[in-house]
C-alpha cells in the first residue's frame, strides 16, 4: 500500500510519520517546508516517543507524485477547493481518500466533483501542533476513529486500518454519520466560544453560565444529529464531553489557534453545513446559529 | 409639586434640568459633583439648545432634601439596592416615583421594599452623555414614554405629564408592560452584542449575519412580551426597530459605554429578569439567554 499525505502539518505531520516510521511507503506533500524537510527530513517530538523522518519521500507538487493507494487529506477545509486540482495526479481506480478533517459535509462536498471516489472519515482526537518547519510537537492523545463513507473496496480499507494499527496508532472503525457528528457535539461549542470570548476550554467550563451554554449548545448538535438519524448519540454524551474537557488541561482548540494566527476560520464546515444539515430535517440549533454569526462578524472585522 | 432626582447625570441631569429651566421646583441629589455643580450650577448643552441653571438646588445627602411629589430615579439599575435607603426621606403618602431606567421589572422589585409606593416607568429614547462634572451633552432625541405602574392619584401622575410637557419634554403616556417591552425589543439584542463583538449599532446591521441575528433576537423578546400578554406589539415591530436603527449615526448603547469605561453592566435588569419573566410563562429567548451567558463571562474576566 501506498500512502500520500497531502498538508504536512500538525495533523498530516504527525499520522503519516507515524506511517512512515513504521516503514510504510509515504510520500508527503509539501508547501512552505518543502526544502526544509527534503534537507533535513521529518521530526515529531511526540509524548508517546519522538522519533526523525531521515530522508522521507517529499514533493513541492503533485504532479511529480506517484499513484497512491490511500491519500491522506490533512488540510484545513479552508483549503479544500485546492483539491480538484491537487487529487487528480494521486488516484488510480481504487484509491482510498482519507479526509482527516474537521467539520460536518466534507466528504458529499468532494463526492459531489468525484462521483466514483472511494473516501472516508478520519475523526483525528489529538493535540498536536506543527511548531516550526519540518518540526510536530505531539503532546497528547493521538487516536483516530474512522467512518467508510463511499469506499467499496473492503480490502483497500482494512488494509488501511491495520497499516495504521501496526504503525501504533490507536484506530477503531466507526459508523461514518456517527463519528462526524459526535465529533461536532465537542467541536461546535468550544471551537466557537474560545474565539467569540477570547479564551480557553477551562474558563468556559470554570464559569457556570457558559458552562450551561457549552452544555445547551451540546444539545443542540445532539439533536440536530438525532433528527438527522444518527444512532448512538444521546444526552449522556453531552455529560461525558464535558467530564473530559474539564480534565484536560487548558486548551484552544484549533478555530482559536487559527483565529489567534490570522489564519482563515473554519467556519463553513464547522457551522454552516452543519446547520444546513439540520435544517435540512427542520432542525434548529438557535445558539450556535447566534455563534456562527458572530463568528461570521469576527471574520469581517480582523 | 416638588421634584427630587436621584441620580443627576446623563439622564437626570437632562430631564431634571429641563423641568428646572421651564421654572418648576427641582432638587437634585448628587454625588462625586455635588461640589461643582454647588459652586458652578449645572450645565445642559443640548441639540435643542443649551441652557444653564445657575443655582440648582443640589443635596449631597437625601436627608437633607424636603419631600418630594415626584421623584425621578434616574440610577443605573445595577445601583437600585440603594434606593431603600435614598428613597425614605423623600417619601410622603402620594409621592410618585419615576423610574427612568433600563430592563425589565425595576418596579415590581421596588414594590417588594414599599408596598404603598406609587411607580411610574419613564422610558426615555434620548442620546445624551455626562462629558465631564456638571455638564450634561444631549446629542439627539429626547422624547420620554410613561406608564403607570402602581400611581393610584391621577391628579400627580397627570401634573407631572402637564410639567413634562410644559418643560418642553416630548411626553406620551403608554401601558406599563408595553413600554417597558418595546424598548427591550431594542435593548435586548443591541446593548448585549456591542459588548460581546466590541462594536457599534451601525457595524451589526452592516453585516448581514448579525443583522439578520439581531432580527432573531428582536423577534425572541417579541414573543416572550406576546407570551406575557402585551398587547399592540408584533414582528413588524422588529423590522421599524432595524429600519430606524440604520437611520441613526453609529452608535454605542448604554451597555456598551458601561463596559468601556469599566462600571457595571446592567445584566441583571437587563437580561435576567427579562428572561426570568419569559420563562415564567414557559417561553424561552435561546439566542439573548446565550448572550446573556457571554455577558456574566465578559462580567467576570474584565
Amino acid at each position: 500500500m501506498r500512502y500520500a499525505i497531502i498538508g504536512t502539518g500538525a495533523v498530516g505531520g504527525f499520522y503519516g510519520g507515524k506511517l512512515a516510521h513504521a516503514g510504510l511507503d509515504v510520500h508527503f506533500l509539501l508547501h512552505s517546508d518543502y526544502e526544509y524537510v527534503r534537507q533535513h527530513g521529518l521530526q515529531v517530538d511526540s509524548c508517546d516517543g519522538s522519533f526523525h523522518i531521515a530522508s522521507p519521500n517529499v514533493y513541492n507538487s503533485v504532479s511529480d507524485m506517484p499513484k497512491a493507494d490511500v491519500v491522506i487529506v490533512a488540510l484545513k477545509t479552508t483549503r479544500n477547493h485546492l483539491l480538484a486540482q491537487l487529487l487528480p495526479p494521486l488516484l488510480h481506480k481504487e484509491t482510498l481518500v482519507l479526509l482527516i478533517q474537521n467539520g460536518i459535509g466534507p466528504e458529499p462536498e468532494l463526492q459531489k466533483q468525484f462521483p466514483d471516489l472511494y473516501q472516508a472519515a478520519g475523526l483525528a482526537f489529538i493535540c498536536s501542533a506543527k511548531t516550526e518547519p519540518g518540526r510536530v510537537n505531539h503532546q497528547c492523545y493521538g487516536s483516530i476513529n474512522i467512518g467508510n463513507y463511499s469506499c467499496k473496496s473492503a480490502e483497500v480499507f482494512n488494509q488501511m486500518m491495520t497499516d495504521f494499527i501496526g504503525a501504533g496508532i490507536k484506530t477503531a472503525e466507526v459508523e461514518y454519520h456517527e463519528a462526524r457528528w459526535k465529533k461536532a457535539v465537542w467541536n461546535m461549542p468550544f471551537n466557537g466560544m474560545t474565539v467569540a470570548l477570547n479564551t480557553q476550554t477551562d474558563q468556559l467550563l470554570a464559569n457556570p453560565h457558559t458552562r450551561k451554554l457549552i452544555h445547551r449548545q451540546m444539545l443542540e448538535v445532539i439533536g440536530a444529529a438525532q433528527a438527522l438519524g444518527v444512532k448512538n448519540l444521546d444526552s449522556s454524551f453531552a455529560d461525558r464531553m464535558i467530564e473530559n474537557t474539564l480534565k484536560m488541561t487548558p486548551y484552544s482548540p484549533s478555530m482559536k489557534l487559527d483565529f489567534d494566527f490570522h489564519r482563515p476560520m473554519e467556519i463553513d464546515y464547522l457551522y454552516t453545513r452543519a446547520i444546513a444539515e439540520a435544517h435540512s430535517v427542520g432542525y434548529s440549533m438557535p445558539c450556535l446559529e447566534m455563534l456562527e454569526a458572530q463568528l461570521r462578524f469576527i471574520e469581517g472585522k480582523y
